[in-house]
């Protein structure tokens, strides 16, 4: 082989190295992997207590913990424990539990603050998945963020895109969520 | 030119490339973006309803829910959403808001635990930036970790530095937000 | 030096670079840093104010703040400044504080969502260490997130495992954390 060639060969090398190793510091934003998941919220209001997988467990001065509060649900606390399913169907075998919080925090529109886990059991995946961030209901998607994970989600990273898929008076919604994880190790 | 030359120019390109590359593992610390910002909160006490932007939600057995509690407010978990600001001025124009929870942790002193999010909205940054860590108020300045973000701020990570700019008794605080982003995107 | 060489020389150092740039991407998963600690959680059950380290602030309907849920606990919020120590014994000299909550958020199983800090003030470590996720307390390890930190553990990820040491009734817990950083800076 040619003295010249070979430069261009290494060069050549050098230029594939390095752009297949930084795919995550360019623009392109193309997820390592992707999830779509479902998750159904039935939330405690005094007489559901078979079925409800939620409750409010703190409310503002004045308000109870059967009833979301006046202003927007401005100061409820709300705990989960709700199934996620791989579609919309509520009654579908669930393939593992959607586990936290949601804070309503704001007075003139709905808005929450979520800090939650799922952790996931299927043949496909095992392992919890973490998130955070803001929701504001009334928009149609909300980007919150995957701040971490464990077991076949060890360390990842990502943005998960909400929506409200369904939601029935105040007792029950369902959420999509469409997670793309950008760093997966 | 000459076959050396070429090489010496190969061995150079890849130093760059290799030095350019790699910035945050180097012990420099410099961050990829930089924001400071205020936000101003006005804690719910039973008598301001019309500008309170927070309220106690949850206390500590024997305490309520209008006055913080009695040991440097333990127990307390409060919700907000504060307005942002660019400068120390509660009537500054607002950039977004700040939105999540601060819960009191200590019996001995004032530190809070913070989980939030700031959704700002200007023709500078549109997206939101999501925060937790532990807030040691008496100490005068205090970081936590940024652990996530979307839209302008997509996956970017930091840590912010936090400082009470202002308080007024326990009805009103300031709070100075030095954001150093070190993972860009 | 010969051409040929030169060029074998810059192929190498090429290799030799990207090798060790790279070694978090690999699946070797071994921990750039790792700290085992654990902390002390006394739980305020209205007799115990002196020694209590946390306390319950938030239930469900119908329970109180002085005795925890009757569902597994379920819908029970609970603030904690836990001393952490090096060994297993709650006498030891704490070496900081972890601080921050967790909510007990299933009706058939105990399972806690965590959120908290890590405060260190040692010679060795001086810094703070940020967790989340779920804990479900039956099972022998659970693994839980390290979302950032600062100080020392300046923007520092991993992965923590977290093991119920002991308890005493339902006032008493010890957990042994383990912690595996796995981006280190």
């Amino acid at each position: 082989m040619g003295v010249r060639n070979s430069i261009v060969l290494v060069s050549f090398m050098l230029l594939l190295a390095l752009s297949s190793a930084f795919p995550k510091h360019k623009k392109q934003y193309k997820p390592c992997k992707n999830l779509v998941l479902y998750f159904h919220d039935i939330i405690y209001n005094g007489k559901n207590a078979a079925n409800a997988t939620s409750a409010i467990v703190a409310a503002p001065q004045g308000a109870n913990l059967t009833i979301l509060a006046p202003q927007f649900h401005f100061g409820n606390i709300a705990v989960f424990d709700d199934p996620i399913t791989l579609d919309n169907n509520l009654h579908s075998k669930p393939v593992g539990r959607a586990q936290g919080m949601y804070i309503y925090d704001t007075k003139n529109t709905y808005t929450a603050w979520l800090g939650f886990t799922f952790s996931l059991n299927t043949t496909a995946y095992q392992g919890t998945i973490n998130f955070i961030g803001a929701d504001p209901l009334m928009i149609k998607t909300r980007d919150i963020s995957v701040v971490g994970g464990t077991g076949d989600f060890f360390m990842h990273r990502g943005v998960a895109t909400i929506m409200t898929d369904a939601y029935e008076g105040e007792v029950y919604f369902r959420l999509r969520v469409d997670i793309n994880f950008y760093e997966c190790w």
